[in-house]
């Protein structure tokens, strides 16, 4: 992490001031072509297809009309103050273009690129941050593809708008906040936003992270970072918020070799790992390795009522496969989450249920698939039933494996198992939760399978992770969370403990 | 790893005895019902449908044929001698049907469970090993699944048999075979033989080890171990074949907790995990941490030419994406891979081959999706040669994320991609291979076309990882076991190196 000047010569901004990205009352396009094939007809399309309810006005300095809509020469010359200025024109008109906004637009994003990124353009990096004073605009970008902002029907992506939610994103690869969308929203992840940063000549990861952190609608804030230019003040706002709201950072640039691709890509200087590991210990905010980790741990953290004491690390792990067992048991282990062997007492009770020799009555659960498959009079649900009535864990972890139990009768007992799944969920006692594995071999017919089931579980709000080493890593981002807050003696609602 | 004395009272089997585990020209089977719903009725149609050749001969005590087939009253009554006797009867009945064998079978799996796994049956167990001296048997189980011999037709999944090849498996654990075979066949493994081993109170790890050894239709060797009781032997064996074929080990129970689920499931002690460690490090061996990296490292060897010199690390990776390829970087350096910056000649050569801007020309290159898209004059194409042309690295790592690259012209983007990509493999110069990494979102359009892409890779002996991690942890296996080779001066031939 860099701690050099920022760039721009914009004043700070406050979270409040932010609110009119996400929620823009007016939005501009500049650079919506006659043919209907530029980026900004592309955008007032999604805009359209995303239920955008506010005004659009094309800018375009001769056209009278484009995409059925009154277009004007330029920013200020618009019929209503524009909150939302998005700018994909060739670089060279950028500068002009803003200069003369005249106080008329509070948010320009330039998708535009070659303003020093990879070395080429600093004339015009220069001309930009001159424009942006002369014309009062406050600039995302250049060089990203924006904001993602499901309850007000803004995107970037092609994919139909998802469902709004507590997720807050920003991302300095344009990307990667692509896959964050495309991938979190199969995963189950429902975004309060997603902004692409690009080149943070102006608006960068200190303002996005101050804005989620007050925003009312954000619960869990994830960052992808390349480079942070006010270091103090990132740190400052993370050690301030007291680790309320989960904060999962994906740092670019962590090995030497990471950083020469990061200077490559955003023409910034990453910074030292050491620093951001010490960040995020200090903080109580959560580094991930990779994108899968990132997604994985915003999953489970999306899951977490702040209500509840923090996670301590006690689960519960029901599976088929005394393998697979095994190797979960170790993959938790090496999280620091406990499988706690279940009491005399409880055992007891379990022995009255009629299980089959073959199972194993200990944590891990182990059921083979042929007695899963008799399933006489719901034998799994009321061995777990019976199991979270006595241990009380903080998180059962069902882990159901797709080719194994798919071919029983035709997929009869998948269906039982998931339906036992999201019964078992609504009636869980206070403090248990459910995480659900979904294991497959890639193979279609399995994968097909997944998604409806995936789907099934994050309409109830369950988490489902892909595999028992994915989730085994979020459980233990869940435990070091949680440990923070422990150790400092805060609940998780910002409210020190009774 | 434990070094107590195995249980059993056999002597030593060799490499050549066990060749008729793999390959039996006769098979009995135990446990065939005439209502046709017994394991020895399934595992008859499985070698019918597996297209298994030699004769088979079910056992059953008053039935007079079963399956179509005739049936004998014992296993000394049969036409001729017996490799492979195939035992699903109730366990009580097992010692008794193994001890009047009368030296007419060599090897009897045993699937029934009940034999001291558990902590049941220890009765029952002591009876089984004193039948195999009275019946001259050599017994691989109990509580096992057999073996997968795609070359011979045996199986014991139900998915179609797979084609025969090069990788040899053995586990202590049934669950985890099947989920290797099911895996990893879609992921293109092919198998000269899955073994699950079950209870070990006969055949065990060492014996497949030193088997598969020994095998000449093996060049790979994958084994999930619980405990192995002649650990000397085991380490002995490794290190005596000085990592000449690679060998990936999954270890369950490498943590307290993993141990402790260990003893419930096979109900043997879990070793320490330095020794592990220690034993891998000394023999050239690899200690997989998951189910996953398991699978990606034998894929990842699979492909490993022993004719070509070991693996040193250098990498050229070309995707899309910025910030995938500033994480890829990270990940491929924590694992000592190397990213060598493209020489200068080389960015000359592609200066001029006419690339937009926006494209990094250094490595990784990265191109993004709207200039892979435009594909003048197949530019991608022109670009992976000439810098393979100058840069001769060891492997080029290709990434394509699909869900974005598949919807650019209703898929065609894709396709082009995967033809490049599969010309590219057939024209590569030597001592270069081609590694493919098919990103997807797990949505069932982007999961069935990366199955598609899978399989025509497969067919050209293409590796493929789902993403940008797991292919780094695989290249960190293969760079570990190159950094053994080079070390010792030996070629991936057993020849010291001229």
């Amino acid at each position: 992490m860099s701690t050099t000047a920022r760039p721009a010569v914009q004043n700070t901004l406050s979270a409040a001031e932010l609110h009119a990205l996400f929620h823009p009352r007016a939005i501009a396009v500049a650079g919506v072509s006659s043919k209907a094939d530029g980026q900004g007809n592309k955008f007032i399309r999604r805009l359209r297809q995303g239920g955008y309810q506010g005004n659009i006005y094309p800018i375009h300095p001769h056209e009278a009309e484009l995409e059925g809509l009154p277009a004007y020469p330029g920013l200020a010359q618009t019929p209503e103050p524009i909150d939302y200025a998005f700018i994909a024109i060739p670089a060279q008109g950028v500068p002009d273009l803003l200069a003369q906004a005249g106080g008329h637009v509070k948010f320009a994003q330039v998708m535009s690129s070659g303003f020093g990124e990879g070395g080429r353009g600093q004339t015009l990096q220069t001309a930009l941050i001159h424009a942006l004073g002369t014309g009062g605009v406050r600039l995302l970008g250049p060089n990203c593809l924006g904001i993602y902002s499901p309850s007000a029907g803004i995107t970037f992506v092609d994919s139909p708008m998802g469902t709004a939610g507590s997720v807050g994103i920003f991302s300095q690869s344009g990307g990667l906040s692509v896959d964050i969308i495309n991938n979190g929203e199969y995963r189950g992840l429902r975004f309060s936003g997603v902004v692409s940063l690009g080149n943070c000549l102006d608006i960068g990861p200190c303002e996005l992270l101050e804005y989620y952190l007050s925003d009312p609608q954000t619960r869990v804030i994830g960052a992808y970072l390349e480079t942070v230019n006010e270091g103090r003040r990132f740190f400052e706002a993370l050690r301030a918020a007291r680790a309320q709201k989960p904060v999962v950072i994906l740092k670019g640039g962590r090995t030497a070799q990471g950083q020469r691709a990061a200077a490559s890509h955003t023409g910034s200087l990453a910074g030292n790992d050491r620093i951001w590991k010490a960040l995020t210990a200090q903080t109580g905010s959560v580094l991930a390795n990779s994108l899968e980790d990132f997604i994985d741990t915003l999953v489970a953290f999306q899951s977490w009522n702040p209500t509840q004491p923090p996670f301590d690390g006690r689960v519960l792990l029901f599976g088929n496969g005394g393998g697979a067992s095994v190797l979960a048991s170790d993959a938790l282990g090496r999280q620091d989450i406990e499988l706690p062997a279940i009491k005399p007492s409880t055992v007891q009770a379990l022995k009255t249920l009629g299980i089959p020799p073959g199972a194993s009555l200990d944590n891990p659960l182990d059921f083979p698939a042929n007695i899963l498959n008799r399933n006489q009079e719901r034998l799994p649900e009321r061995v777990l039933r019976t199991t979270v009535a006595g241990e009380r864990p903080e998180i059962v972890l069902l882990h159901i494996n797709l080719p194994v139990i798919l071919p029983y009768r035709n997929g009869a007992l998948m269906d039982e198992l998931m339906h036992m799944a999201l019964d078992l969920n609504d009636s869980l006692p206070q403090g248990t939760r459910l995480f659900l594995v979904l294991r497959s071999s890639g193979r279609t017919v399995y994968e097909a399978k997944r998604q409806e089931c995936v789907s099934l579980a994050m309409a109830r709000g369950i988490p489902t992770f892909p595999d028992l080493s994915s989730a085994a890593r979020a459980l233990g981002a869940l435990k070091k969370h949680g440990r923070f807050l422990r150790h400092r003696g805060l609940s998780g609602t910002g409210a020190p403990k009774p």
